[in-house]
């Protein structure tokens, strides 16, 4: 695999550069491996977000206009470390505390949890929501526990919007929870990326079978099954969903009439061709249950390096929700008028 | 490479049917493989797009809010046959003339023409603008015989804002053409892409060469040179946009204080973190020389399926285009506030 880097050792930081650079002066780098938005109003409730490198264009790629204040940059598919979580911390804070919203990794998790007592030793309040929408790494009774994958980009878009007004970081805490509980995804994975450092790959899979709900480094899914279409596949990863919504009794099922986003996301290689093609089966699919979609995304969000993959992720909505997905927003990763 | 379609043969098909599905209710398909805007304004002088598909997000995710107005979508990476072209062409015309945009390849210049033709016979008044801004397709004082690469995307973002308040056909086609003078490109290649009825590959390379100025169906480019590291390819790739600004004639090279806007386009497999890295370097370099970069875009926008590649594209801007790159825009393709 060639790739276009420099120091194998120093992509993290290079790229972060880079994202700075693609902002054009819209945010900065602070610190270690932390970008901030340059502009955060006094005394507004301020959205961290972050996680390991390599998955650009998140989590560092969704600061900006209406999103994210701020991300703490890990290394290559390693959790940013508390000291870069609360140098982050200290640049987005404007004295109404932060809320730091990510995908749930026990590295993240442990090294965000530190940051916040850190960042609560100077005086800076600090919630924590963590990411969790893939439905395919813990039974619902258990779905404290899942990982986070590309349902993040909907989930932050909407406490990214929210954190404009909201007043508290109580209330924008809650929302966030919300943005979680209406977010579900699953995801499959064809073929591994490599890892920049070494060439490796991350995973291996044979070459006739797909891991139908693997995780975006190849964290164990559901069952392996044989490469099939778009069409045959398209329906078995809804019903997941579909089902999970069912089975989760602090929600209501997904019925007829209820509005959703849907996201597509590639995990890197995986072309937009089939991603287009995997929609057009899970818009007619959906429409036969008369479940609405009220906005769509398509693309390479959530990646890991030219991984092959895809998932799919529905946010249910409701009046509360619509009305942050509503609002513009722009950043490297995700813009919408 | 394990892909998710159905039917290798209609892989054009089925993505075009995704793509109306991910507008929202934006866009439509009319006749055999057209998309074109649910709403055009009485009068609009109209903006036509179009080309070979496997390409997406583009040409056909270039339809939008003050982007192009409709899409004349080939097969897999083949021209869109006249009979599409003439019924999209139909589709958007709104009695103020239709502009052609498109990139300068033989069989979509004998298509799009035939289509002109037909669509003339219908009492519609066409011209035609040929995207070249490839700068390695051939010098600069045959620089109409140049291909169309990824400064498209700047290219019709200009001439869709343009669209929105021309009067007549003549001034379009003159705001696409400077759009098209002001506008060059370098890519490279490193690994094909296959092409999906067959599993095989778009070209050979040796493993460790790069294409540079290699077309994204590997058509040949200047040479080929060792693999290198972001910063040595870097400035090379630049250099080469660098002094095509100061062969050519018909424009100013590229001054200190001059702004642009900087495209790098993933062709596909190349992550976005590698798109950063050579980010970071490019605006290093530019800043060095004094040119400002006045925007950046970052992504996989012009794909040839999963190849390995990357390009740089530099618009020089003026009052005039300056004016039309500022204003909002919005597709499946790219977005701006």
């Amino acid at each position: 695999m060639k790739k276009l880097i420099n120091d194998p050792l120093k992509v993290a930081d290079e790229l972060l550069d880079g994202l700075v650079e693609a902002y054009d002066g819209q945010c900065k780098k602070v610190g270690t491996r932390s970008i901030i938005k340059n502009e955060i109003a006094d005394n507004k409730v301020a959205l961290l977000v972050g996680g390991g490198a390599g998955h650009e264009p998140i989590y560092h790629g969704l600061v900006g206009v209406n999103l994210a204040d701020g991300a703490a940059c890990g290394d290559i598919f390693a959790a940013p470390p508390p000291d870069i979580v609360l140098e982050a911390t200290e640049a987005v804070d404007r004295g109404n505390g932060v809320l730091y919203l990510y995908g749930n990794y026990a590295g993240d998790v442990m090294n965000f949890d530190i940051g916040a007592e850190l960042s609560s030793d100077s005086g800076i309040n600090v919630s924590t929501v963590l990411i969790t929408d893939d439905v395919c790494s813990a039974p619902p009774e258990n779905k404290g526990d899942r990982r986070g994958i590309a349902g993040l980009v909907l989930i932050v878009k909407l406490a990214g919007a929210a954190s404009q007004s909201v007043s508290d970081l109580k209330d924008l805490e809650r929302i966030a929870k919300l943005a979680v509980l209406h977010t579900r995804s699953v995801g499959v994975s064809m073929a591994p990326g490599s890892i920049p450092a070494t060439g490796k790959p991350t995973f291996e899979i044979d070459e006739n079978l797909i891991g139908l709900g693997m995780g975006i480094h190849g964290e164990p899914g559901v069952s392996e099954i044989p490469m099939t279409t778009a069409d045959d596949l398209t329906p078995k990863m809804l019903d997941l969903i579909i089902e999970d919504f069912i089975n989760d009794t602090e929600i209501e099922e997904l019925s007829k009439g209820d509005e959703i986003l849907l996201l597509v996301n590639s995990l890197g290689a995986t072309t937009m061709m089939e991603c287009l093609i995997c929609l057009r089966k899970a818009k007619e699919y959906l429409n036969e249950k008369g479940i609405v979609v009220y906005d769509t995304a398509v693309g390479p969000y959530v990646t890991c390096q030219e991984m092959s993959g895809i998932s799919f992720s529905i946010t249910k909505l409701n009046d509360e929700l619509k009305k942050y997905w509503d609002m513009p927003c722009e950043s490297v990763c995700y813009t919408k008028l």
